[in-house]
């Protein structure tokens, strides 16, 4: 029942990865998570800059992305944006990276939480106790949540912006530099060589088929 | 062992209380979550809205708190604390309630972590499964973290910071009001009348030492 929800997932996994709907960022640690015995991811971001129109944050159903980056940005990508968008409302959000992995049982459930935490994830935890179903939320706390544009009001100057979004990125790489030692600290786990029939191969990073 | 660290909790909660140290908003919930047979809070905060000195957000020990507000504000004490501060860095910003309670075991855990959920705690979870100590941590995700200013640098306008209080007070209640849907779900658990040798006495709220 495990492995067939596992086999199920990195099936969708590449499926989606193929149609370009994987943040590359983090594909190399999806996939060292996935290889492991006891785990499996369902859904992941590496972090990212953003830019929504919305009045009040955290309004998920009541919210447009303008434009989402999963790596470091420069100021006249985040101009453009505000300068080509007509909304009301604009905000300005530094996300940090969040995983959600399926464990076989609660010992690695466990061991994967004590290494989540070791890598600087200290939001990290056990979201539902379900035999079939133990899913743990790896994420941190480096945000920004902060108006550009409020009842049609410009809220940060070029000037300004510049300073904000020297800050995002540093932000950025500081919370994505975590993923590096949460990928370290996976070493101690168990791995196998061979899943659903594919080998992984390190030297490409890839997944070859066995024939 | 677990009714002893328990009892210990909740005499330091007393001091803590008498010493004017706990956050009042949120005395109704803890006492009501230390009733129950099966749980006991650590920490919490019922949300708030604040004024910090940082250059980056989440650099929790290059920080200075210089206002905190665990209810709505009004903008002259928000321009009060901006224009008696000569610091270089200011950020605004309102954080999530947040709970951390220690479960007597797996089962209560679960139940708990399914009515913080349905409460709109969706950043509820196990922190950790030692025996001893299964710690959840209750959390929502309404958050701002704006700069004030940067590198001595003004970056809100006191007719801008009218609209981003507004907003900041809306987001502030929005996430409280999930704490009277807690209280409210907990009904639900099983409770005690006698704790310790104190019973509760609800008419006054407070402990009352049992002769």
């Amino acid at each position: 029942m495990w492995e067939k929800a596992k086999r199920e997932y990195l099936m969708m996994f590449e499926e989606e990865l193929k149609m370009g709907r994987v943040d590359k960022d983090i594909v190399w640690l999806i996939r060292k998570i996935n290889l492991l015995k006891d785990y499996y991811t369902t859904s992941s971001c590496s972090g990212r800059i953003q830019v929504t129109a919305n009045r009040v944050p955290g309004e998920k159903f009541n919210l447009i992305t303008l434009a989402k980056w999963h790596r470091i940005i420069k100021i006249e990508e985040l101009l453009t944006v505000i300068e080509t968008s007509c909304e009301e409302n604009l905000w300005f959000s530094v996300q940090p990276p969040i995983l959600h992995v399926v464990c076989r049982d609660l010992e690695s459930a466990e061991k994967l939480l004590e290494i989540a935490r070791n890598s600087g994830f200290k939001h990290s935890g056990i979201q539902g106790l379900n035999p079939q179903r133990i899913v743990i939320e790896i994420t941190s706390s480096e945000r920004i949540e902060s108006p550009l544009r409020l009842k049609g009001m410009e809220f940060v100057s070029e000037e300004r912006l510049q300073i904000l979004v020297k800050i995002a990125n540093e932000l950025l790489i500081k919370a994505k530099s975590k993923l590096v030692r949460l990928g370290a600290g996976l070493s101690s786990l168990k791995s196998r060589n061979n899943i659903l029939g594919r080998s992984y191969d390190s030297s490409t990073g890839s997944f070859r088929f066995d024939r």
